[in-house]
């Protein structure tokens, strides 16, 4: 059972968070306070951004001025010089270890990141009404990865109060919002030698007090960009001299959306932003759409891509532009393990505070846990993505969006009780 | 013939301008140089600003803060006080005239603004290697704004040494790249009286030592903006959840392309820019496009018009969003009278300068000089639309424009006569 | 155990069937012949046609003239003249009764249409090797009906020699193919006391020697046809005085492909067929699309239909268009009972014909034999669809489809034994 | 003066060919009849069918068994066997030369072929009040080619009256509905002697009374044909395995549509009709698309035909699917020359009948009377397409349209004098 200490520490420790969110490969300031928590707590090893990522597995990279402007900030705010070194350009993250004597080797996975979204100031909003409402203009943690560092630090802590054996290893992953963290904390041997592994996530619609033992299919992802080349011209005195991307942009998106569906399964194509063309009676040259890809399997996902390509492509040359579409990011499916799923819903089912316990639920998202996940399971480990009920007032990524912070403690408990208890079996057992 | 004296000073005035160029109702600092000018000229009455226009007819005037931002640079620059708060809340342009006893009342119309483009400091360019580059980051004189208003200077110099007989007034708009200070300005009162009606562009095309006498055929326009408002959804849990403006804007841009050819003659439509959507995952909740619609009479203009919003709408109740398109700014079509245009080729011939004089010529683009030609002809007046020939080596509106400066002594010349011998006439001779 | 009589008369009847294949509702000889085998067999009762089927429930009826080109054709062939009467103006289709005492009622559907395809006469092809190929050009059956006929009345055969106690009842049911035939039999009052239901179908991919014991997931479906309606005009004089269909449908095709995915499961659309317009110079006035939509579910389905005529009024609107979808058939979905499944799979296993017995399969298309099924499980009763196996040369819906004639012995005996085995239950046992 | 006999018969002549209407290249019974009616008239050679045509250069010829039916069926009529024989396999049309001593050959050109549409038989429409109705199902002269006949036969036997002094050769031209034609007629070698060429038509909403001596920006015109081939699939069960024709051709019509304005002129692009797919379950395999496009000059037209086959290929490409853009028919833009317009306009004004002459309107259609103009002018002749008005119920093309049959004495007025007139004068006088 968790001790009082630790519980009544988390709610700061999450407000604490959610007054600072830090986007994607940015996250210098949040890296600071995990590492700080991290040695009060007593870990035996920390490994931070270089040391715990790949540097060339990384995706997603947001461009050096941005990078430049985050890494100040979180200088002036009072992130400690050595993290500040090992984490810039891009390497934010932790990986904190604890040695427990013989046994398996368990994982926990955790996000840092927060999203472009400007959090509401409005009373009835709680951050806002009891004053820990975002002090990034624009950003706002409206996922719950705030809820997620709160539980992973208690988690440690109980766990090393716990009579747990083995060793306990925590993946503090950035850029999960962007699908760019979790390839490049896989390719760094961290996760070679785990044999369970856990990741978990508040709310997704599931109230407080209820546990759902593992996903069933997150949906395998790619996100790209496609820029449209085409040629300006006047668009009064010789619309023909132009290569209209405006005609090329808008082929493409009406025929993206009509990729057969696929016999096999589910596919998605979305196409979600859009910006180019410098004024109305100029001929558009240059304009960029976003978008993704996702697929029940990899292989229905890159059905998606391959023919998502090919109508890009083939919009361009209608129009006499060019286009690259590149792919920024991606993450694979991966299902959680159904054996772990049961040692999952067993131990939850010994708390007072969980009222219901779901063995699975389709996921229908992505998820950049699953390349943790995926290499676990190759190296015949067991992984489940775990979801920690939570009643949220709007949706996920929304401007009001908050957690009922009861949650934090029903995660901690739940969480160590499967770290504990995995540390009793053997691998594939 | 022009003195000396004025024909030397031309280029360096043009020069000046060329340094400071200032977007559409933004005209603050240009303002302020030619109340400056004219009072060194002696002219008879300015009108400045408020004075000069109808407020409510203006048309695509910029949110406060831009207007405050210029408004402020061309404080900091010295602007005038009086000017300044004549002008504020985007009231730029100034009407002049000059009373030179009986006759009739013959108008010179000249354009302010510049363009927002980055201008190339590249060698080669002559504004870069003779120090008179763009000093205003992102904003450039690439239509020849610049020259016109060094001639327009130049001839009332001129006219007051001539034995001109009459009211000569000469109208300083701004706005005309957006089409937004040529109804504003005829709205004024100050057109009204005005018998003969000169407008004048350099360039388009016509080399140096070529006169235009008067176009034909500008294009009625009207620029839009339409906003489709839909929903948002998480793009691969519940993309039917959305209401997609990416979908319905796509939708859109095919049929407007596609409005049908007219019999009646010539029509144009143009999507140039677009932007909106937040982010790959999520579908698009916003969409902006920004387009315009052309046509050779205004009821062609305003079936492509008509049969736009029709596309607009449909769109966007396809995809279940709302779409408000707005009107942003228009001008009429209207044809140089063939009686001024023949004066004019008279007079240009007297010029050695003057190699070549052409009745006339299809226009092709758009110009809202038509709003004050308009007006004049429905009095029973007479208007003419000139070029004066310049070489250019690149394109208007390309950042590497320039004008060919000998155009400024012939447009001096030309204009200057043309005001002389109107004032021998009597209206609708 | 089949005797050996009805065994060996099996490929000669499906051979007699698959020489004279008439489309739904046009199924005259057909009835004809199966009325002939009913008699000659010795059933209790027999509803004929009108007597069969509830005529304001028909979908799908062709016209009066091709209804006569086809009855004329069955006269001229032979067909009884009762038969014709009660068949007259589509209302084709059997019900046969077998009373043999105290039991449930257990109910088997077959279907008796064909479809317009030209059969190929190439060597290689058995009925064109063995002289059995369609003789009523462009028309075929080519999805084993022939085949289920045979087995049908086989089964009647059979079981009428077996030790079944109870009431059998067999729907020969017309127009399949188009959806058109399983409502109108269903609210013909014949299906309201049965206690089992047994549908079936031959081939589908699965071997010779398998048998699925019933079905999960037919789609749910509704076929559909659209005219748009706009004006004429001459294509070079005036084509803005057009209403044009050609812009309106192909608006309307691009934007029904790129209908949503739903969260809820799988949706199908297609536009299978299209036709229109007069000549290349003339503004096209009316054109006629053939769709279709599917789910998963009801629900599924109608979201995708509802979808589609937002899209197709829409579409029309833009361009100035009329449009009247209009739903020509639909099935639900229902899915086999898991019951009925293992009593089937029971039986099948005792006949070494049957290699292997596969409990489900996901089916993916669509059946009308659901509104029976729909109809007995909401009286409590039992319902699953069966398919037979048959190894098949070419896919369902070819020139070449041709049967295993070894499934029709191994149908007759599994339908049979099924029957036979839930004479001996009580239902919703 | 037009002799009582000749005027008296034309309405009678144009009553026969009107109720015998045959298409394109199917003009059979036709040209036997023209035959028989200039052997009356007596003119000194006729040359028939194949001797009056270059075999190769026929464009748009209907298949064998279009053709053999129309043969059929004039011959069943009392068609004249040696004629059925010089016109078998699609060469009808006549040339028919008079000889009258010294002096230019003038040329007069008329069209024989109707068009698919079924006539009006309500009270009110002439036709059918008065008993000369189409007796060709389906078919109808409803673009006055029956008046022309008359109007043509009438002009020969009135010049052979007349003091005419030159060579009268008069081009009875098969197939101007379909542009396929005139190109196979000038290149028979009977157009290269010709100084002066008329070609004419009745209405054209001109009214009775009024002649335009010559039309000017006939449209320069291709007719196409596309026919997208991918590979179908089961719409329910694998959307994804087909290559879907249908996507393909909604892509194509909605960028067709949208082919850029041209700086240049008018351009026109039109897709008139579609058929293809074989049923609302099946992913369409193949459709077909029959299209035009027109420019104001050759290049225009070429501009259009260029980019509507990228958009075909790049529509095809885009699903997967072949496209073969086929070119069918083509016909110049050729101008009515100034210098022969006036001698008509001064010929036409003699008669009292003609209430209105205009020199010229600008024709907005396609005519492939322009491959013999072109012809003309090329060797320094002179050419004019003349507008002989007459009042119309309804439009050309449309189920009641008809003349005012005052019309067809006039233009036998006005082109046999126009015949004498140019037989005074040298050609390019």
């Amino acid at each position: 059972m968790l001790s009082h200490d630790i519980r009544s520490r988390l709610p700061q420790l999450r407000r604490e968070f959610h007054r600072y969110p830090e986007p994607g490969w940015c996250e210098f300031r949040t890296t600071s306070r995990v590492v700080e928590e991290l040695e009060r707590l007593g870990v035996d090893r920390i490994a931070v951004g270089r040391e715990a990522l790949s540097t060339d597995h990384r995706m997603a990279v947001p461009d050096e001025s941005e990078l430049a402007f985050w890494h100040e900030r979180a200088r002036a705010a009072g992130a400690r010089e050595d993290v500040l070194e090992l984490t810039a350009a891009g390497h934010t993250g932790v990986v904190a270890t604890l040695e427990r004597g013989e046994g398996p080797t368990v994982g926990l996975r955790v996000d840092l990141d927060a999203i472009s979204l400007q959090e509401s100031d409005e009373p009835g909003h709680r951050p806002a009404d009891e004053g820990f409402v975002s002090e990034h203009d624009g950003y706002m943690h409206a996922c719950g990865h705030d809820a997620h560092l709160a539980i992973a630090l208690g988690t440690i802590e109980a766990v090393k109060e716990s009579d747990f054996s083995g060793t306990f290893r925590v993946f503090f992953q950035p850029a999960e919002e962007i699908s760019g963290g979790g390839k490049p904390m896989t390719e760094s041997g961290h996760v070679d030698d785990v044999d369970y592994l856990l990741g978990f996530h508040v709310g997704l619609d599931t109230p407080t007090g209820t546990i759902v033992a593992g996903v069933e299919k997150p949906l395998a992802m790619a996100h790209l960009t496609a820029t449209f080349e085409g040629a300006s011209a006047h668009a009064g005195k010789a619309p023909n001299e132009g290569a209209n991307a405006m005609q090329a942009v808008a082929t493409a998106i009406q025929n993206a959306y009509a990729i057969p569906r696929h016999a096999d399964g589910m596919t998605r194509v979305n196409l979600g932003r859009i910006e180019g063309g410098i004024a109305s009676n100029v001929i558009a040259e240059e304009i960029t759409l976003h978008g993704e890809v996702r697929g029940e399997t990899m292989a229905l996902m890159e059905y998606a891509r391959t023919e998502l390509e090919r109508v890009l492509y083939s919009a361009a040359e209608m129009h006499d532009c060019d286009v690259t579409p590149r792919v920024i990011s991606e993450s694979p499916r991966v299902d959680s393990d159904p054996r772990l799923r049961d040692l999952i819903g067993h131990v939850a089912r010994n708390h007072d505070a969980v009222e219901e316990v779901v063995s699975t639920v389709e996921f229908g998202a992505s998820e950049d846990a699953t390349f943790l996940m995926e290499h676990v399971q190759g190296n015949s480990g067991l992984a489940s993505y775990v979801i920690v009920g939570t009643d949220h007032p709007t949706n996920h990524h929304t401007p009001t969006f908050d957690v009922d912070e009861r949650c934090l403690g029903i995660g901690v408990d739940v969480l160590t009780d499967a770290v504990v208890e995995t540390g009793r079996r053997r691998p594939g057992a």
